[in-house]
């Protein structure tokens, strides 16, 4: 089997990575909202921690009643038992990346995983 | 202790989030190539599989000693034991997010973790 997978995403509507990719240590989504439109729900999780990247245009998230705005180059750090939901802003539509990692789940990283 | 964190990441020099948002799934790095450069080592990973997203401009991964073209808007998922290395192309930089988690740690993952 390959080492390796390559996909390419378009801008516009919601892509989940994990099957097209065959990942096995994140979930990943690459999601644009219109302009004044949000993610219809609230949600948290039971394991998993998230973090977006904020991509394009601007919004507002909404963390446990706090909101929170976000612009093009902003990240978020979101516990797993934190009640979130994105919104858009009125004028401008907003693009994020969604990373889910099971909390905890990481050991070593870079020089500490790494061999060069 | 707050459920969240935000970061503002402006593009250029390599930027890594896993002290700065306290991140425990994932180290997260947001990196910028200039054109003609290149990452100046061949490396893989003991435990970590690897996701790129490239966020800008164009370049090369060499994976395995297979060279994978990469434009803006394009994912890459690696192995642990893949020895990969990235180079920006001739005439244009190359800016990308390299996500670092532990193979196989995710468990389940959106509405099989999502509470809503």
């Amino acid at each position: 089997m390959s080492k390796f997978k390559k996909a390419s995403v378009v801008k516009g509507a919601r892509v989940e990575l994990h099957d097209v990719l065959g990942l096995s240590g994140a979930e990943i989504s690459v999601n644009g909202l219109p302009a004044g439109a949000c993610v219809p729900f609230v949600h948290s999780h039971r394991k998993n921690e998230e973090i977006y990247a904020i991509t394009d245009g601007k919004g507002t998230a909404v963390i446990d009643g706090e909101s929170v705005e976000l612009k093009a180059g902003d990240w978020l750090r979101i516990s797993p038992s934190a009640k979130r939901q994105f919104f858009a802003s009125a004028e401008e539509g907003l693009g994020f990346i969604c990373i889910q990692v099971r909390e905890n789940s990481l050991e070593g990283y870079t020089m500490a995983d790494a061999i060069v």
